[in-house]
């Protein structure tokens, strides 16, 4: 299975912050907005593994600003490391007042998809190669996010989490 | 401001899973579910603050079984914890083959809301009383919660977080 | 075929009231509100037979409150009695302004559903045996619901009508 | 206020059954229906008031024939008969199969719509002039399904209903 | 084959618009009138050829007036011309402000479909009689529409357009 | 008023076809999917002038190869030429089955909005300087692209259109 690099599922997507979107302070309602990445996510680990995937966790979102009505969001997703059958991805979201040239981060995440086969068993997905150093650096601390997850849903004991644990103690 | 109990939030709601809200396999897509999630955890917190809410955050979700087209979705909502401002939403998530009869959990998650006041500043909130000896547990272990929230967001340090740090390190 | 009481298919259903469900005036639309009673009652109808279900009619239904844009819908449905292959269930309405801790009733309805076998053919359904006595006078009352719609309907002609013509006529 | 014949508030709308209107025997849901009908009822309720309107309720309904996934469904409503502040609609709903070119009645109702001021209170309508055969007899039968109105939302006492009471007995 | 008149596929479409359908000064998105045009053709073509039918190509479209929120949009459209295997369809477009009385136009179209057979290949559809002399004009100029269509479309040279020619050149 | 380029207002968006925007044979609806093309033809429009954008027409659009239920359809949009207060915007669509990686063209289009001042009265917008060939082309062919629009519109006689008259007279 050939390597990949994260542009090779580079995935750009483009709303507009629709009436039903909003709640009613005329704000984006952050369910929407985690729908719309997972959308984006689900097209990029699919461009990175050619097969059907679906959404195996979606790790800690914080929404920074709020995005209006009427505002653009944009979303932009690519693949950041793959692990045998599931692949971690990065999505980035911006809301933008096009009129009043205002452009402002909403938030970040990193969101988890595991490959299937016909039988919709997991199967394998080809390796990441990491190309500019910002990619080599999500790259890396992808493991550490890994253990954060096994060691939240319960699958791995915080003791075996080494990389998690590094952050909390200094091991002499 | 008077204490509330989560049974004074409790929330519960039930959908339906039809074509559009699935994948090309038939299961109920990932960013649906937390547009689901987050309607529900929103009622929920506006049923204990009594004023608009907005979601400041989504903390880790795992999706264990998919919930196939047809299939009934309940989800079940009620506020754990109140900090200040902000409240920490428990939501329980199950699936249902109605015909089969055959009900399955499908996952859980909890947000976190922050109250606004009508000039959308944050805006005090009740504090909760645990009743049971499950809303104990889930209220304890609220702070551990929000330490991982902080350190992930990047707005506390990890030898900080003495919550967290105390799952790592065995102090003597 | 085991017999079921009515909280057996009980369901409840929470709502937003979104920008597109409200006419001009800022109401939900009654047409939304009566596809809303339709799922939660197909839902309810499903729970007591454990098969698919069509609706088959819906009794008169009169809107006393309007509800609200940003309010919150909460529906609660059971089936109240059963009759061979069709089903009839009792689905109540509730609006609620959370903010101002204002909750209203909204309206009530009497939808019937009938149960299919795998080709689409009417099938038996388990009998209902009441609990509570609000529950029992729905179900001696469903007789009389059901000889309306048969009249309404042009299929019993109104002197056959027994349980109906009670309420026209002092038989000596 | 100058009178109007049904035929000035007639309107036709016509819709494509699409996926997420059918149940998972792939046929439109009854609710969704129902909606589709309190459209076309509010806008043909508007034409012949000139004035927003809101839903007050719907006589039973009865589903007759099912309308299958991707056929056409046609709506006719029209306005039957006024009583001061509010309307009476008359919707005839056909399904349509174009490629077999078979065309089927799926249901009827009748609607009742309160036109409104400037301040959301009911208004005087325009009176009916029936113009044909058929729409005096809907016309004359409206007084008749009032007193079912009014009688099953307890707002009649049914010996009050002289219309109706005339199904069930023979004054002497 | 039967031939058809224009009025075999008569076709009569009314929408309210709602909030999700307009931009942020209130307006029908342009793009969801093209949707709703779309339908109301394609209803129009299926009528004329009892098949299924995709859209091959829409014609210039140009927005007259604004369409409100809250104000009807009314559709009409009917089969104008058949060619072998494809159909042009007029399309109208009104609107009304039903409250003030006020129906304006807002745009015409011509689309054109193609009729398939159970294989996907474009199969023969009956030929179209005008019978009014709006439909005969209507008819003698779908030749020249074609023209152009096959002109833009690259598929036809400008000088073998001799239809759209003669628009431009006195030929002696 | 600063000068801009195309990719000032370069916009993309990608979305995934689901079963509601699909016919009965499982291919993208063409008013669907002139519906995204609006959405993303007004986003770029309004990255171009910075105020709000109203769609004016819409030119010729042929849909070539169908896209299928659950592939990825790819919009890319700029705007190619400004006239005063008017702005052409060149739309090209992908489709691509990820699975199977294989992408196609669907279609191209030219759109055009007119920008808005806040008194919804068409205001003066930016030039644009092309920069690569084909940009330089796409502008140059502007002229007759809008001399298509106006003599289709009736606002132009045929004689006048200089630009779009040479494709079909030799002028000596």
């Amino acid at each position: 299975m050939k390597e990949k690099c994260p542009k090779d599922s580079y995935v750009m997507m483009s709303e507009l912050v629709l009436p039903n979107d909003t709640n009613t302070l005329g704000n984006l309602m952050g369910g929407k907005l985690m729908h719309w990445m997972d959308i984006a996510a689900a097209i990029s680990a699919q461009k990175h593994c050619n097969c059907p995937v679906v959404t195996a966790s979606v790790d800690n979102v914080s929404f920074k600003n709020a995005i209006k009505l009427g505002n653009v969001v944009t979303l932009e997703a690519k693949v950041v490391r793959a692990f045998s059958t599931s692949m971690e991805i990065y999505v980035k979201v911006w809301g933008e007042d096009v009129a009043a040239q205002y452009k402002y981060l909403s938030n970040e995440a990193y969101l988890t998809f595991v490959a299937l086969d016909p039988n919709s068993r997991p199967r394998k997905v080809p390796h990441v190669t990491p190309e500019t150093e910002e990619e080599q650096k999500m790259y890396d601390a992808a493991l550490r996010r890994r253990q954060v997850r096994l060691v939240l849903g319960g699958r791995m004991k915080p003791e075996e989490a080494t990389e998690l644990r590094s952050l909390f103690v200094q091991d002499k």
